[in-house]
């Protein structure tokens, strides 16, 4: 499959690329054992122990062992002697997957299932190892089960839990895709001998009924617990029970101001072996309390308390603590003059005896601090990802606690060409850490050792992919600075390689999939849309405006209350900006988005600005009355107080501006994030107002389209972009005369 | 909008003018009140009394009651006082609805609300008068209830109703769909003093789940009782109640060879005020037996068995008796030499004493005989349609029980140019008849002495509607004879009004609904596939091949055990013929068909022969096995034993056939007859295959899409063909390259 058109030995990105073996990006899913150890699976599959000291490797569990168990998942014991593997693994949610579980010794090769007592064949909800020796942990039937060890007896450490009704350390929908973005909802103290978990109780909770169409004569549709906008959102309790001696189990209280409103826990984390933090968040999210509670006595004492005028960003960030507890470190977000605040590291001491705070202001500057990674005590150093060298980036940075809080950065010269945006994991000593670079070349994760992290061992380099990149006509990419109503936003234009500017170009622009987002990044990416630059010589244009993430609190916020309003007007703003420049051909214009960004794209071709050919959106959210409580709410407040912006915010609020638009609307039919309901609703106002449009229906399939049907998406998704953007070739004059 | 093609003034037709309002078809819905009184409903909507021997009319009731009560079906009481009007209908499945009912009086303009004792604002699944005066029936909760009069206290028949398990006097889905073709399971005695009603129990038939989409935050499904291919089947039991003095209920039990086995009831009639003929057929619906039963005692006698080696057709057909009960009327197959057997009349004389049966046959033929109408007890005579002047045509005879059968045309001569295609419906004692004519040009209502047939009076000429059809370059149309396997089927073709040989057209052809019925007929047709020959110059192609009815039952019986093979056979050879004529455009054929005909559709386009470039399915049925037990079993038998048969006969088997076609797949997704699963598994395969197709579905919508989506659906259709049929436009050289 030759280009051609050129003499290189390029060729052109085809759909089928994206699916040969060598362009799967290998995640080597690396973790650490302990400060010497880490626990990865090669590019072949086979799970590997690395000391980062010598150098050695053990194998722990060979590839064919998943084959030989059908396993998918594993995760090997705290004490390298078991692995657990799941099989059978079914996707719920967005993270949350049903499977059945065997323990296998890793010298033995022998095998036992895991189940709860007296059940057989069980299929479990979460069951991972502790973290200690052997311990072991698994949801059934929404109760928490506990084994000290692999061959010890379970005990069941709740029984209040009820199948879609109360929720025992694990998630309901809400709490997994809107507030913890995990389904585990249970932690383990660093001793092993407590664990916290909430229990979540939904009975009061509207079901959403999600339909089945195939697989059987008479199929039957599920229901679960989904609070829309304004409706009763699930209550939520915290328990902390002690492992050894007698089971006794301790529920940690709200701060005294929450104890008669509606709440949500967002974060809660170990910070000695009997002390956790939480993190508490009223439903309006605008007043969040964070508590320290000693699990012994289930007090809890309020540390830090924020307000907003909007709502409050960034509530599952865990502060990293002092091993003595008399600091702990957290980002909160700080003024920098006009440009409104950015999220940037307090250090907060705690006065021992008074319990009284001062709070110290470790960075500034009109950059965001991402994430802090890790404090290490012996040099009073915090580690932590921030933009400060682009908003397109993530470097690892070292900045001290004391004294002129001297600032360096540790990743900017590794692999400069290809690395700009990083991600990184610290061994528990911090005296490791693994760097993940991400972009924009091909990923790499690489081991370094804190001390000298110039001294570096490549864990994945992914060279078969990079080799096949090579051998590809990959897209040139560009950033342009927006100037609008007083921000820098930006744009970044993808172009085909044979790019020039005396030509004309068919453009798309593509949404973000969720509000506070960032689409302009120095991240790896090579997707559909890079085959449709590539076969197409489609330009692909991603513009963060108002309401995207990590340029500080002010551009995420603008979207208050104005949710589907400003986010229109940039990306019009942004297209209008492009319409200026001389390669693009104005007639074949074209829009993408899904989920939220299928809200946006929707808003968007309904302007009065008709700007679009054309526009496809996946799973779009219609109306956000329709939509999970806690997102919408948090951007509109509630429904009842606030009818006519939830109005105004609707897609179906004068459809008829979606009159001249050739539109793709794609859902699976059993998605449980943005019902289907959202697609029969647009569809039912469309039919009525007259309106002509394409639809792809997966039936059965859910918000991410099962891996057999991505490539059935993905060329539906080109292939509709491909016909309405090819160029308009003159017809010759016999055309057939067409009444209208 | 003059078509500037031609200098007449005739224009195309286009979309617009099917939604015109001076393209409605108006029934008046004539009803005989007695043997000189029509009632009917008149072009501007009054409701009507005629007097057949004056021509005096009375209005009943003026076109604004509709408005003022929000009505949309009425009936007037068989004393004409009082008129029951339906408001707040709901369509439940293809004849069935729920609505509200008031009375309203003719004459004081009273009205009352018809409601159960002890419930107000009730829905009811029936509501109509009786035979005599002022008797009302209504069905609440699957309950039968009765009021002698309108002022009287209801009385509730029966008391097992249980909604969607045990139905009292009317149909479940099974019944009303494929069984009885009507949602009315009960009859009055013609004394009105008797009532016979089904009692049909669903109580282990398998639920099926509709989903719902829209038009609520949480919208709830709903479930009904829907066998499925060899699945457990509703249980029947036929009741006749009294309905003057204490009421008292007798089951008419079934024959004796029945007792044991399952069966249905496809038949019930009262042949005097005591008497009852029912039909009764097993399972597999080749065993069939009448019986006259006594409803005093409820003795079943029976009169007549039927076995067959296929199924047994025109299970429905109510004979006609004579008065005395002496004799009666049916039609049964009768060979006709090589050409098998077709429907003709048999008079049935039951010796009195002996209960002997002599059978006489009154007409014979390679035609049928379609319905008896009526037998005159003074003339000897009975009335019939028959196809015997061409089996496209549907004309009125007579003919002599006696002597020569001496058999007449009545209707032959009746606007001969505009009317071949018939219906009739007698007076009670048949002194008049009125007559239906359906076609080939617009249909005309009249009414007619049976003494003088010449002599008539135009109810309902449909005026408006002619003139505007007059207006517009209306089809030509043509029928051939293909000669296929030793019968001779006929293909009918419709040509754009300016067709000429010389040009090449694309081509579409039409499937049938459902297996025995006839697509090449004289009934008058104006609908979107006339669109599609008069703007887009398609030739429309429909063909009734081997399965079809009215032609014999050889021809129909072919299918069995067949079904989707011979039906494919036969449409393929038909379209190898038109490709053999000088005027079809070979690269230009299209397919389209609905239900049990997107079946027929979809196999086609998957079997070898590649002729077709596109094809729409709306609703097909994709695996007989999700399909109704009645349905699928007369043709296939049980899946439990053909399974080998019931696999080659689904769409699925081998689905990669389907690979090269372009298919618009539309579906309702609340379709109760063909569920939305058929298309949902199609789906799913095609997505597996790879195959691309394009789809459209109907939120919320059932088999028969609603009034308001009916313009989406035939844009949609009209655009899916015309795109695909338009003809190829030699393009320019400079066509941008495009990668496969």
């Amino acid at each position: 499959m030759k280009d051609e058109l050129t003499n290189s030995s390029e060729t052109r990105l085809s759909l089928e690329d994206l699916f040969r073996k060598d362009f799967v990006l290998h995640d080597p899913d690396a973790r650490w054992i302990n400060d010497t150890d880490v626990v990865y699976k090669s590019e072949d599959g086979h799970v590997i122990k690395l000391n980062i000291e010598t150098n050695a490797t053990t194998l722990l569990l060979e590839n064919t062992t998943f084959v030989t168990f059908k396993a998918s998942r594993h995760s090997v014991s705290p004490d390298l002697k078991y692995v657990l593997l799941a099989y059978d693994v079914k996707q719920i949610f967005h993270y949350s997957y049903t499977a059945s579980y065997v323990i296998y010794n890793i010298h033995t090769r022998e095998v036992w299932e895991l189940n709860p007592p007296e059940v057989e064949d069980s299929i479990l909800q979460y069951a991972a190892w502790g973290v200690q020796g052997q311990q072991l942990i698994y949801i059934f039937e929404n109760n928490i089960y506990y084994r000290p060890d692999i061959k010890s007896s379970s005990l069941r450490l709740t029984s209040s839990g009820k199948e879609g009704i109360i929720f025992n350390g694990i998630a309901d929908w809400l709490y997994e895709e809107e507030l913890l973005h995990s389904h585990i909802a249970h932690w383990w103290s660093p001793d092993g001998e407590r664990l916290a978990f909430l229990m979540i109780n939904d009975s009061l909770v509207p079901n959403m009924v999600i339909p089945r169409f195939t697989g059987a004569l008479y199929p039957k549709g599920k229901q679960y617990p989904y609070p829309k906008a304004g409706q009763v959102n699930p209550t939520i309790k915290l328990y902390v029970v002690n492992l050894y001696g007698p089971t006794h189990t301790l529920e940690l209280m709200p701060p005294d101001s929450f104890k008669s409103r509606e709440y949500y826990i967002t974060m809660v984390k170990w910070v000695s072996n009997t002390k956790t933090v939480v993190r508490w968040l009223n439903r309006p999210q605008n007043i969040s309390i964070l508590t320290v509670c000693e699990t012994t006595t289930g007090a809890c004492s309020r540390k830090y308390e924020m307000t907003s005028d909007t709502w409050l960003s960034k509530q599952n960030e865990e502060p990293v603590f002092s091993r003595d507890g008399s600091k702990f470190f957290m980002t909160v977000p700080v003024k920098q003059g006009g440009r409104g605040e950015f999220h940037h590291i307090a250090m907060f001491l705690i006065q021992s005896k008074s319990e009284q705070i001062t709070v110290r202001h470790l960075t500034s500057g009109n950059w965001e601090v991402i994430k802090i990674l890790a404090y290490d005590e012996t040099t009073q150093k915090i580690y932590f990802l921030s933009t400060e060298s682009s908003p397109r980036g993530r470097q690892l940075y070292s900045a001290s606690t004391e004294g002129l809080l001297n600032r360096q950065c540790i990743s900017c010269n590794f692999m400069k060409e290809q690395c700009t945006y990083f991600g990184a994991s610290f061994s528990p000593m911090n005296q490791h850490f693994l760097l993940h670079c991400k972009g924009p070349g091909v990923p790499v994760v690489s081991l370094h050792s804190t001390e000298n992290p110039i001294k570096y061992f490549i864990l994945e380099s992914n060279s078969m992919l990079k080799e096949a990149i090579l051998k590809k006509k990959i897209v040139k990419s560009e950033i342009k600075m927006l100037h609008i109503d007083d921000y820098e936003l930006p744009l970044q234009l993808s172009f085909p390689k044979d790019f020039t500017d005396r030509n004309q170009y068919a453009l798309l622009l593509i949404m973000d999939e969720e509000p506070g987002g960032q689409l302009v990044t120095d991240k790896f990416h090579v997707d559909w849309d890079s085959v449709l630059v590539d076969t197409d010589n489609v330009i692909i244009a991603r513009f963060d405006g108002r309401g995207s993430g990590f340029q500080g609190l002010k551009i995420l916020q603008e979207i208050h209350r104005k949710l589907g309003s400003v986010e229109v007007k940039d990306q019009i703003a942004a297209v209008k900006f492009l319409l200026k420049q001389p390669y693009i051909d104005s007639k074949r214009l074209s829009i993408f988005g899904k989920g939220y960004g299928g809200y946006i794209a929707s808003m968007i071709l309904k302007s009065d600005e008709k700007l679009f050919k054309c526009g496809s959106v996946i799973a779009p959210i219609i109306d956000l009355k329709l939509y999970a409580s806690a997102f919408s709410e948090r951007y509109l407040g509630m429904p009842s107080r606030e009818e006519s912006m939830y109005q105004a915010s609707s897609v179906l609020h004068n459809i008829h501006g979606l009159k001249e638009e050739n539109i793709l609307i794609i859902h699976g039919t059993a998605d449980t994030k943005v019902h289907f309901q959202h697609s029969a609703e647009l569809i039912k106002h469309l039919i009525k107002a007259g309106v002509n449009y394409t639809m792809q229906v997966y039936p059965d399939e859910g918000h991410h389209v099962s891996e057999k049907s991505k490539y059935h998406l993905y060329s539906t998704l080109l292939r509709f972009f491909s016909n309405c953007l090819k160029e308009e070739i003159p017809m010759l004059p016999q055309e057939p005369e067409e009444d209208e």
